[in-house]
């Protein structure tokens, strides 16, 4: 763009940023037609995908320039090719595949939260009913259990290599809101002598169970039913994992949680957390700072909490020290704070 | 972003994709709250727009931070203030204010279509009932023609610049599918000597007359009744309008308007359309080509045309040449057809 180009207002962001709903659907419409998988398969013009996925030619040909707009394909001499990003991530035949995420990130329950953003910056909170997706036993955990594993796959082998690289001690770890239980999971891969105890809702423990069993983790691997804010913890824990959690909740309610997380550790262990932590600016790094107005829309009172925040929190909740680190090429940070 | 983290595919494209429908809904938020006219008359901290906006500050500090890194906004201690593109186009007291925009460009009938692409897709046009946005008499036109002057209103003052630059002879105009009458009346605006005829729906070209009204252009301002394939256009038009209307149609349908419209023009008359012109790649430039899925979505059988497809319609209908211009900073082109 020539910097007078840049300098003259246009109303093309506004225009990008009204119709960008129609990148998310538009994205929905690919993975169900599996155009991703199909062009993954060697069909590369508009006939061929559209034979493989049972559409019309015209329609495949501008679903696919969109997404060649949008990043996902490639397109030379009228033939379609898939990105790194979308073979790795959006043929159905890559162990990475996240097609089946959208169960999750596109359920009515995140999305008709967007649908009155207005009300819930007025209120300060989820406009949806019964606190939002915090509410008690929301079977939408259930869903982000079975759906939203292989978003965390690249995380849970992360983290572990980080806090626990050595790997050759013995450590019990406590893995609240355990979900699909894959954190838990992926420190019982790392080290053998690893035990892990997973806490969730009963329907959502079933889940990682389910993928407990699969990694052949039964004798390891034991569960707490329940909400983390009610139930009896335990204690002689060298790790508590927090994955995925504080931000849906105000800091008062984290403090609470945290005193709790302290008292089941041992002297010398650590809580390791997993959050979307932007900046003090809280607009930078950008992906990780959207977070934010994903709470809004979803929770009464949670947040993406900078460092700061994270670290005043555990503070407050008697840990001693916190430190933070990056964990590319994932979006999100994470805290480990010493008992 | 370093090179190798350039390399390893993520899923970042993916989750903003899949999320892509926060900012549309964001940015309706932002304007119904008015928070960029809140910040143009000089508020800048998340306190001050919440108590204008009558909101909560957490809210409101959460919407702006994403209005942030959408780009509508800039931070700085804490302090937000509009971008050149958000005070020209979104705050109220603006001339060029486009916030009304949305009633049109948010309407159910453009959002229901985008909700099921994948049917689209299939069929290879609109899933929507009806024929979609070109039914017979679809009442969006009304609100199409009500909300949409303002996002005309920088194309309708450059064509006839571009058209007509000595404007000083006597040209009779036939305004195809007026709208809001816009570019026949900057014509007439642009040359005193020139007479427009409008041609629209009645309940439309209500809107359109109006605002020849306002314009002060009632003597050199006359309507036609009625659908442009059905009605008579007469005769003797040095210049026949086309704008923004064949991209809803097939070509075969937009050769026998064109055959018709050359009837229309006298010895040395032109036709004058107004489109979302991609290069013939079909995927550059973006925002212009990204207009083939709106077309995809709410038309049976339309589409954003590249040039040689329009160039053909043109020489099938009969006309010697076309030529096309860009017409910065809009995303549209202008592509002038000799009779």
């Amino acid at each position: 763009m020539s910097s007078s180009a840049a300098q003259q207002p246009t109303p093309q962001l506004f225009f990008q940023t009204i119709n960008a709903y129609q990148r998310t659907e538009s994205l929905k419409a690919a993975i169900e037609l599996e155009v991703f998988t199909a062009i993954g398969e060697g069909n590369a013009t508009p006939s061929d995908i559209a034979k493989r996925c049972s559409t019309s030619e015209r329609g495949m040909r501008i679903l696919c320039d969109y997404l060649c707009i949008m990043g996902f394909l490639a397109k030379q001499d009228q033939r379609y090719s898939l990105t790194p990003d979308a073979a790795m991530f959006l043929d159905k035949r890559s162990p990475a595949y996240l097609g089946g995420t959208t169960e999750f990130l596109c359920s009515p329950m995140l999305t008709d939260g967007s649908k009155n953003i207005a009300e819930a910056v007025r209120k300060g909170g989820t406009a949806l009913p019964d606190e939002g997706t915090i509410g008690p036993e929301n079977p939408v955990w259930v869903k982000f259990a079975r759906a939203m594993g292989p978003m965390m796959a690249m995380p849970s082998q992360l983290i572990p290599k980080l806090v626990d690289p050595q790997a050759n001690q013995k450590l019990k770890i406590l893995d609240i809101a355990a979900g699909h239980g894959l954190f838990g999971i992926g420190f019982a891969r790392n080290n053998p002598q690893a035990e892990i105890v997973a806490l969730d809702w009963a329907p959502v423990l079933a889940v990682a169970k389910e993928n407990a069993r699969q990694a052949g983790l039964t004798d390891r691997y034991s569960t707490i039913e329940g909400s983390a804010f009610d139930v009896e913890f335990g204690s002689g824990y060298d790790l508590v994992l927090l994955t995925n959690f504080l931000h849906h909740f105000d800091p008062p309610t984290c403090e609470t949680l945290l005193r709790k997380v302290r008292t089941a550790l041992v002297e010398g262990g650590r809580a390791v957390t997993l959050e979307f932590v932007p900046n003090d600016d809280r607009v930078t790094p950008p992906d990780t700072a959207t977070f934010s107005m994903m709470m809004l829309i979803s929770t009464p009172a949670g947040d993406a909490y900078t460092f700061a925040e994270l670290e005043k929190m555990f503070a407050n909740a008697g840990f001693t020290r916190s430190t933070i680190q990056q964990l590319p090429p994932t979006i999100e940070q994470v805290v480990i704070s010493e008992r």
